[in-house]
C-alpha cells in the first residue's frame, strides 16, 4: 500500500495550510494518482508534523511512503531539515519504505508551467 | 515590448535566489515564451527588489510588465504585499501597463505536476 505525503512549510495563516490539504484531497480523488493514500503534513507552524503524517499513513496500512517536498527552492528545508526528519523516523518503522522525492521546484516542467500561469491575471 | 518579471520571496541563501535567476534565464531562451524580456526580482532579503525589477524592464523598453508571483500559497505576500508594491510603483510609470498575474500555486496544472514530480527520488 503506497502513500503520498505532501510536505509543505506550514504557515501561521490557516488558509495557506488548508490549500495544501485541499491539494492532497484533490489528488486523493484523481484516477491518475498511483497512490492508495494521499496526505498532507507540515515542516513547522502547523500540524500534522512530518512524523505524524508518516505515522498516519502507516496506521492506515501504508508500507511505502513517498515524502514529497512542496517547496519551490532547494533551500535548507529541502536539502537538510526534511532528510534529517526522515532519518529520525525510519528506524521506528523498519518495515516501511520511506522515500524522499524531488521537490516541486525541481520539476523540468516548471518553466512551462510558469509561462502558462503568467498569462492569467490575478 | 512585453516583460515577464518572476517575483520570488528571496532568501538569505544565495543559491536559492540563483535558482530563480536561472529560471528567468531559462525562459529568456525559450521560444514558447511570448515575452521580449524575462527578469527575476525578490520581495525581500535579496535584490533586485520588485520596484528595481520593474524599472529594469522599463529601462530596457518594456511598456507592459507582467508581475508573476513565484509562490505556492496565496498567503499575505501574494494577496497583500505584492499588490501594495505594484500600487506604489504604477503612479511613477503611468505609460507602462503593470499587470499582476496568478501565482504559480494557483495553476490548475499543479496537481498533475505534483504527481509527475513525486515519482522521482530526490
Amino acid at each position: 500500500m503506497k502513500a503520498l505525503l505532501i510536505v509543505a512549510h506550514g504557515s501561521r495563516r490557516q488558509v495557506s495550510n488548508q490549500e495544501v490539504s485541499a491539494l492532497a484531497e484533490q489528488l486523493r480523488g484523481n484516477p491518475e494518482a498511483d497512490f492508495d493514500l494521499v496526505e498532507a503534513a507540515f515542516l513547522e507552524l502547523a500540524e500534522p508534523s512530518i512524523p505524524q503524517g508518516i505515522e498516519h499513513c502507516i496506521s492506515q496500512g501504508a508500507n511505502e511512503v513517498i515524502v514529497f517536498p512542496y517547496f519551490l527552492n532547494s533551500g535548507r528545508h529541502v536539502t537538510e531539515d526534511i532528510p534529517a526528519i526522515l532519518d529520525e523516523v525510519r528506524p521506528r518503522h523498519p518495515e516501511v519504505c520511506i522515500v524522499l522525492s524531488q521537490h516541486i521546484g525541481a520539476s523540468p516542467a516548471m518553466p512551462a508551467l510558469v509561462l502558462q500561469t503568467a498569462v492569467n491575471p490575478a
